[in-house]
């Protein structure tokens, strides 16, 4: 059995990296009691609520946690007509909190994630090493048998092409989870008692031309490098969908990070997921997907962007482009899906009009 | 600091996986005094030794191995005019011991490679992990971002089409090395003193499209599916080059293993690496291959083989054709190695007149 870390307080005191770079974004439908275990790792950053499902209901936050929260109502207020691409009554709407961030860096968190620890028994500081990964370079061209060769005790091998070592940016750094796996509902319903209990201590850049099932759950990225594509799609009420919001963001963000050539990093942190949830009511949400994806991600790892294409902005939206094209064959969802790819650029643009002064601000990091 | 098992006599008493159907080949100058720590493991197989060097030397085997060693004079015996594509003075010698193997499967470790430790303390019976990792698939399709999705406690996450979930064969095992890592001479000379102490509990599969450095000192692999793609180049005596045998072996591998819809893994195992090699001697051997391979590689990421190519063989001729013809502008010993790959497979093809009723036997595995 794995355990998730109780007693976070004696947590040796952490010095908070990019304090006032990061936003942590966290979607939720109930009291955020959870960050308590969190305290000693989040507190000195600014949080992102993004209220999922009834704007009455009030969530309950524990005192000290610097904040703010939108719940659909504020979303409405802000995007106007253009409210329409956040999906509703589904954790997708955390997109909405990486459009608002003013920051360089977003880690996001599901409020069913704990400390995991570490095989010493040590509290896992999940957000740390995310910005370790993010911070440095990735390797997507030439795969590293001794995995990250930034990491402490370890370097490129034997046979590694030196023009490649300085690596590239890494936009991306996704975390995986002890405890409960992120598998779909058939796994889940066939596997009910199957635990995560393996610690696999390596990160890994995920090669060009790969796609992998990006989960977001746990999470960090670069806004400035990535952002507008980390888009959540159109899931929950009134979708045919559910459950591919974060699938759907990584398949995009991949395809563009390794058009601009840009890295993905997987691996560590670890957090403890505690809670399954309902594989029955997964399914529903989930079995148009489990179709979909057989046509999706072919179309994703055959997609190719022209050499116009030289902003996210640009990439996604000639992305949008080929989904229609392409997809839209599948089921009239992914017009719709298209239509709100290119509504969420839209607005990205609105609230973030200077990317040029955005940068500049975050040239000090 | 990590250690070596130094006590594995009274590890576990093993069942010897595939022991009718898998050869030892180790390439080696001195007496096989490593074999010891390694005989639970290793003494119900049988082992195929290649004398590196000089002829006249003895090689002592410890008792109770059961082996057949060929030295220089065997290999221009059995070979004739067609020995001149076996390496002299040199690991890379090696590949001739898989030639004249008669199983289905290789493994090959280097004489200076001892028994590893798990984080448990437990000696790590390196074969036995080889041999699971090729006997279940590879997917290099997609990837998982829980690692091998075949192993006890892991499966295909969220997302991972249900179409590639049965994999494909796996033909490469490559494993790993704790204690002395395979660095380059420029890494081992600005590093002297850096180990490898991270035991990192995965095995994945590499990505279809992706290279990677392959290291000959602990690898395992299926002679059936890919053997007559694993040769080891001209290196050595009479060769402007050395310590790039494993890495040309790994990437026509990789090449034609991507083209036939076969998998390599890496990761688990882990051996003990004792010994650094003098880094200013590995630096005379290498000094041409890092300038070369910043050309080579390219090659091979670029290299695509035509539909006619069905059988490793015919891969392997194929290649040899745009070796000659796009590296040979490189260096003229490019042409020499070109022609070598051609000697290779028909030594080959003499040695294994019958590939069709090889299988057939094996089939009964």
């Amino acid at each position: 059995m794995v355990e998730p870390a109780t007693d976070t307080k004696t947590a040796a005191k952490v010095v908070p990296l990019l304090k006032d770079e990061l936003d942590i974004v966290i979607p939720t439908i109930r009291n955020l009691d959870f960050l308590e275990m969190w305290r000693p790792f989040f507190e000195p950053y600014h949080l992102i609520i993004v209220q999922d499902g009834d704007p009455s209901r009030t969530i309950k936050v524990p005192e000290g946690f610097d904040y703010e929260l939108y719940n659909r109502n504020d979303i409405n207020k802000i995007l106007g007509p253009k409210a329409s691409c956040i999906s509703f009554k589904d954790s997708a709407c955390r997109c909405f909190g990486y459009m608002v961030s003013k920051k360089k860096y977003i880690f996001t968190i599901d409020d069913d994630c704990f400390v995991a620890k570490d095989p010493s028994g040590k509290a896992i500081n999940a957000l740390e090493q995310h910005i370790k990964n993010i911070l440095s370079p990735s390797t997507p061209f030439f795969f590293n048998t001794l995995y990250d060769p930034y990491r402490d005790g370890a370097d490129f091998v034997r046979g590694y092409p030196f023009s490649l070592r300085e690596g590239v940016p890494t936009a991306v750094s996704h975390g995986l989870w002890l405890n409960i796996p992120d598998y779909d509902a058939p796994t889940q319903l066939v596997k009910p008692l199957e635990r995560n209990t393996r610690y696999v201590d390596a990160v890994l850049t995920i090669p060009k031309g790969t796609l992998f099932p990006m989960c977001g759950m746990n999470l960090c990225f670069d806004r400035d490098l990535i952002g507008p594509a980390m888009y959540f799609g159109l899931m929950g009420d009134g979708q045919p969908i559910g459950r591919y919001d974060d699938m759907w963001a990584g398949w995009c963000t991949k395809v563009i990070c390794d058009h601009l050539g840009l890295g993905v990093k997987t691996g560590l942190p670890y957090i403890y997921h505690s809670k399954a949830s309902n594989p029955f009511v997964n399914l529903k949400k989930e079995y148009k997907g489990i179709f979909w994806q057989e046509e999706i991600i072919p179309f994703f790892q055959a997609a190719t962007l022209s050499k116009d294409c030289t902003t996210v902005q640009k990439c996604y939206i000639e992305l949008s482009k080929q989904v229609k094209e392409k997809l839209g064959k599948v089921d009239p969802y992914f017009d719709k899906l298209a239509d709100a790819m290119v509504t969420w650029i839209e607005a990205w643009d609105e609230l973030n009009p200077s990317g040029a002064s955005a940068k500049a601000t975050n040239g000090k990091a």
